[in-house]
């Protein structure tokens, strides 16, 4: 019966403006009893003029984050928890475990020479490493090496494990992966590795040193809907974005921006998460916009603040912060003599393929938000 | 606290497996107040072994439902209403008025002379006619008439309108939308027509008189994501069935089915639905098989039964029932002389964009489920 | 020394425009001996301002054509000729045996009963029916029954046989293959089926049967780049035509136009040819304009005339003409009363496929050329 | 009647085997009065077993070319020859002024301070540098600096224009273009730029540095056929062969082999040229295999030699020789310690568009030819 006294009237032609009446409130307790409801009572509430995110922004700091995440190391052990994570729960989330929107994001922490099992699931995953030395991820055979802001992704259906050399450190990076956007498409599979391990059966870091220019490839086939090039190390990273920076003026929402892709068509690195790193110029304050997705940032370089939807968050290296989808934001370089970057993991490659990408510059104020107090 | 109280535990190797101490239970209230939780509490939660989907099959018998339809023309007119339908709820709905999946469902009457104000959305949706004559839809300034079994799109972003002839009669038809789906996505937007109305710019039903014959195509421009052809008829579509029904096997779980294609791509008609008709004939009796994606069936032709995930559902003439998400299902004719036509709305477009679309054949006892007493 | 003597000079600033000299002549001696030349003795011949084709627009008028092709049945077998044809031969062709530009044409006859032997080429080959009943053609196991005015592929690399029915009628057809432009790319070859005959391996005209309807495909996997459509019946195409004639004022240089296409990706019929059949309606007389690209046409209905490079062309059913490169065209139907109908082979596919496809209107004269005496 | 006494008869069932005969000596000269001919006259010519081809293998030596190339310096102005150039003429090439199959090639030269006019074409060219410092090439307004074994485009439809800075020194480089083939297919138009010279309208090199990274890329929009990155310079491309040959086997055919590629799409840098650069390791010899398409070599680095078609060719650095259609070929460094690297230009853009690419290794003796004496 609740949902028969739902009424999301509005006086507006065009849309659904129905009084309830005894009669009708009896019809749509008849209409239950079918499994069936008026359409008119929620057309409203489901068809909205523009999306209101239940997700807020939030800014997870990483000094408050850090310490307790390096406690998990002696709360549990990886062969026990699976993963040795803690996750970044929106309020907005329910019990849905989002970081924003269909993403989920947690900070995952392994000691020198621990290993974690090797599994496959329909998810899609990618890691962003914070620090430590010695960390390695091995995908369907490719053992890849990684340091501080290297990206490494781990493909829907790839067997997959991460660990740390017995010469290393402890080491802590960003895990995020389409959990709750799959779970809600009900298309989650999970797999446990039959050996628990898998072999590594390629050159280190091949995927790496195949892809050693841009324009220049080798005549590998490839039939995957997702990058072959696995991981995107940092220096090289940082190095294209300063050359790109003389050569353009950039983006006034993002700065100097360049998305991670797929080298074979140039399209997202995989099918329903993209990633980003863009630079902030010295001094460098970006105009507000919004758009339909929703992007979690971490800080790779420098300090500032971001606004989005109305409100400030002032970041420094390694904070994780997020927009949902529809919420104005624009980021602010804190220094005036240092550039600043900002990694950002996606759900651009869903509102793409599905045909729901949309963008909205803020208008009013030469560009800029009101900072509510 | 009440996430924290969540344990999962799996005894499998690979799987979270950790056991609530006090703690650890300190420590997960801790990471409340940082917005934050242990993978380890929900790990096994929100990465199942394979989905196990909050919808149930259901099956709306058309004589049950049509009275309560045709009782709404009395109760709303399409001016208050927006628009005059009964939608279809699965229990697993919850407040998503969602048929199943991401998947809208319902039936829209109109009586003859009758017009709905014209508007625009996010989402994307099909209508599948099932009774009365005069019907039309007008898609950015494209008429189609519209008779029993033709079905029609009126595609995301488009502006679009129904209405029925004063020379008709009442016409009752399925709506199919991914509401709920670009709800979750946080990408809908709603328009209405500045004008209320759109002008007529074309010639009428002059998409089907483009596309005229398979394989023959004028040099039209065409930009978007979406099929071009915004009408597929019954006459042709029950004929193609039939003709290709002489030449091929068909499919074990599905007999002769064709999808309904964007003719300049063969890909679905629209980016997030799909449609497709099927034949089975006389005497035929399908294996049970699932998939990852959601599908809404309408008897197009004759009677007989399905039985999904071990329940069996009879039905006839213009019955509604619905798969959820991997249930295995299976089909039959019920009668040994005629041909049974189903026709069928899926969400399979999203699952193949996103790289989520898994099969799997039932493979105990010859193909086919035992029935649930 | 010939070539050392050539000399194209043109007094154009950016052209090439060096004067003979006797130590410049001894120099281009000398380069002769190395294998090498000076490019701007030869530059503004082979950088011409534009195309200016080698062949020329010539009619085969059927009538004439027609005896001579019946002759060759008591002249040769098809087993001592391997096929029995008189092909179309452009004065412009050299030892190319070119219909125009790269595309070979030529009428081919067969008797009731006969069959002529399998084989498999690079060249990618069309077959226009024009009269006769009973014929066929299998291609890769697939076989189709032809009658006038049907189109039937065999494309590049698949077995191919073609024959008559005992109960039929001699019948003619034109063939069109793109033999020419395969040799100039010196990428030929040529393979005798080891059986000397294919066996049918599928219902006869399991192809068209398979694609029945616009917009209706069912889910066959295709990964070849030809149309798995392999037969275009004239009745559908007619009919299509006529239809679509109703909704569009069609083309001013064609009239209402339709090409034939890979129903998979709306794209040509094969990677190297292209088809199209138009309906010039009753009085038209379409303007004119030209493109790169060959185009070989025959006529499939009515009488009329052409106007190709300033010189008149009339024709009537089954002759055939050609454009050459470059060539304005205007197409004029004879009759006020009846439609009229070109069919055509062209090359625009490989003119699209290397970037080369340009076209212009012939902007003098309200669009019509001046017939030269 | 030339053409009517061909007779390529061959005894092979399947294969045309007519013999003259006076009657049809008398039918093939009334064909010809009608412009057209026997196909059985003709058939075993046009449709051969397999490719052979009209051009020969060649190698151009670097040291016999230089003196010419540089005497032109005194012979003629770019202003008087439009491009300063000595073209590259295989014997087989009639008045095509071809270096093999449809591609052009020739050496241009330039001094210090020179420039020439701005112009366009619908050829599609690439320039690799040879020697000396200050070359630069403008295309659509973007400047390329240029130093040896850089590979810098001017496709198809862009105004392009080559200089030497007032600093630099006399450069030398190998123009290569598909200037045979657009002429065959009679669809090649030329234009000098209106103002003889074209604005740099971006920061110099900035295709370079907007494409600074694999796998990372800016959002710049791009509607074109041909790659947006127009330069590839030598020390990357060299540094990527290198790292390559670190994880992989490479090829038995080419060594370490790798395509320098559109980064959109991953496809060839233009839709009729490719271009590649291998590395041979010290000591590699690979075997033998022919192919469809054409390839012209020039020597990067080192010495060797390579045996095409059963004749030895011993090249070293900046020689240039070329492989003819379904020749057998294969390629030795010379050094026991030094790598060496062959730069090429083909055409299998063309080949793989049109649906010609076959390729075959050769089988006998290892897979290493006989050198004929």
């Amino acid at each position: 019966m609740t949902a028969a006294r739902e009424n999301h009237r509005e006086a507006v032609a065009g849309r659904s403006d129905v009084e309830d009446t005894a009669e009708l409130l009896a019809y749509y307790e008849e209409l239950e009893t079918l499994k069936a409801g008026a359409l008119w009572t929620v057309a409203n509430k489901i068809e909205p003029w523009e999306p209101v995110s239940r997700y807020s922004p939030v800014l997870w700091p990483y000094d408050k984050m850090r310490s307790h995440v390096l406690r998990a190391i002696d709360l549990v052990t990886p062969e026990k928890a699976g993963r040795r994570v803690i996750y970044l729960n929106n309020p907005g989330a329910g019990d849905r475990a989002a970081c924003v929107g269909g993403i989920y994001s947690g900070l995952q922490v392994m000691k020198a020479g621990e290993t974690a099992s090797a599994h496959a699931h329909s998810t899609s995953a990618m890691r962003f490493i914070m620090e430590g030395r010695g960390a390695y991820t091995i995908v369907d055979g490719h053992k890849m090496t990684l340091g501080a802001n290297d990206l490494v992704l781990t493909p829907n259906g790839t067997w997959h494990e991460h660990g740390i050399d017995p010469e290393g450190t402890t080491c802590i990076w960003q895990d995020c992966l389409d959990i709750p956007l799959v779970n809600t498409l009900e298309a989650n599979f999970y797999a446990v590795h039959p050996d628990m391990h898998q072999k590594v059966g390629y050159a280190v870091d091949d995927t790496k040193y195949t892809f050693g220019a841009p324009g220049l490839q080798p005549q590998v086939s490839w039939d995957k809907a997702y990058s072959p090039l696995y991981k995107y190390e940092w220096g090289p990273t940082y190095e294209a974005l300063v050359k790109y920076s003389k050569v353009t003026d950039g983006s006034p929402y993002d700065g100097i921006l360049m998305n991670y892709v797929n080298p074979r068509n140039n399209g997202p690195v995989m099918l329903t998460l993209g990633a980003s790193m863009q630079l902030l110029r010295a001094g460098e304050k970006t105009k507000a916009h919004r758009h339909t997705g929703n992007v979690i940032y971490q800080v790779a370089k420098g300090s500032g603040y971001s606004i989005i939807g109305g409100q400030r968050f002032d970041w420094k290296e390694k904070d994780i912060f997020c927009v949902p989808s529809w919420a104005f934001h624009e980021h602010a370089n804190g220094s005036s003599s240092d550039d600043a970057c900002l990694f950002a993991f996606n759900d651009f490659p869903v509102m793409n393929a599905l045909g729901l990408y949309r963008e909205q510059a803020f208008g009013d104020n030469d560009g800029h938000q009101k900072v509510e107090a």
